[in-house]
């Protein structure tokens, strides 16, 4: 169910992720749903979130690592979420991004997770791309984070990765 | 009707902005909605769509008149979104990024009418900003784009517009 409900969030954001729906997609019993996500969609699309963000966080340390300079690291990055995006034929994006542009009167119950999730990823890529000074390496990952998060939005709009090559050309320049 | 259906869009993206979403928020009478839409929501959402971009190509264009130089330009751009996403509360952004986050098997229908709104929106932003080749600010253009859209997620995550301004300054950088 949870896989059900992160491939949902990542098509279409809270939406697209209401109880029914994850029932037709995992095929689960719809009592099963209630009984093992008794707090509804606010659990569901929590914990979906929260196993979504571990793993995007290795999948950023994974691209991030073996690389000898920071412009090699920044461009490995780009060039794998770009491959991972038309892996999904680019109908699949970041459920962090999903989410945010679909939140309304439960934007502060949610905002929580997306901050942490968000948090998470810039720590590791700061971890990686260390650019001497704290801050600017901070703001230098939260820059790529606001790269990545609008490449996908042009991804799916474009129907190619493309977006994620041109920013990671760009923004490695920032860090030569 | 048009305009609840553009806040609904930029709130919601498309399963935020169905025919009962747009009666309700414009309390136009149902029947008026399909007297004007006959072809539903896609019309819908496409006439809605058309008129966003045009206003936010508008938008970029008044940003960036008036500025000395291309790094002066870039901070006022994103200086100018990072307003006008605040002055929604970070409730609202761009209808391009939610709606592209929400395509499902509409997602041929709706692409021509997201990439014409991204290839407008480059259009002015590489007026403004020649950087001499036209391939590289057509380009730079297009990491323009992306942060914005990025930002934009950030925003909503976060409840506030700093992704934007810290995007302008990295950005601005490149440009010197």
């Amino acid at each position: 169910m949870l896989e059900a409900a992160i491939d949902l969030l990542r098509g279409y954001g809270l939406s697209g992720a209401g109880i029914n729906d994850v029932v037709r997609e995992s095929a689960a019993p719809k009592g099963s749903v209630y009984h093992f996500f008794p707090g509804g969609k606010l659990q569901i699309a929590g914990e979906a979130l929260a196993v979504y963000a571990g793993r995007v966080e290795a999948f950023i340390d994974e691209a991030l690592s073996g690389r000898r300079s920071n412009p090699e690291r920044v461009r490995a990055l780009f060039d794998a979420f770009a491959q991972r995006v038309e892996n999904t034929s680019c109908r699949r994006s970041c459920a962090v991004g999903t989410v945010s542009l679909d939140l309304g009167d439960d934007a502060e119950a949610f905002r929580p997770l997306l901050r942490g999730a968000l948090d998470s990823w810039a720590r590791v890529i700061a971890h990686h791309v260390d650019l001497g000074e704290a801050k600017r390496t901070r703001s230098f990952a939260g820059l790529v984070l606001t790269a990545i998060e609008g490449a996908y939005v042009r991804a799916r709009a474009e129907g190619t990765g493309q977006a994620f090559r041109e920013a990671g050309a760009w923004l490695a320049q920032l860090v030569q």
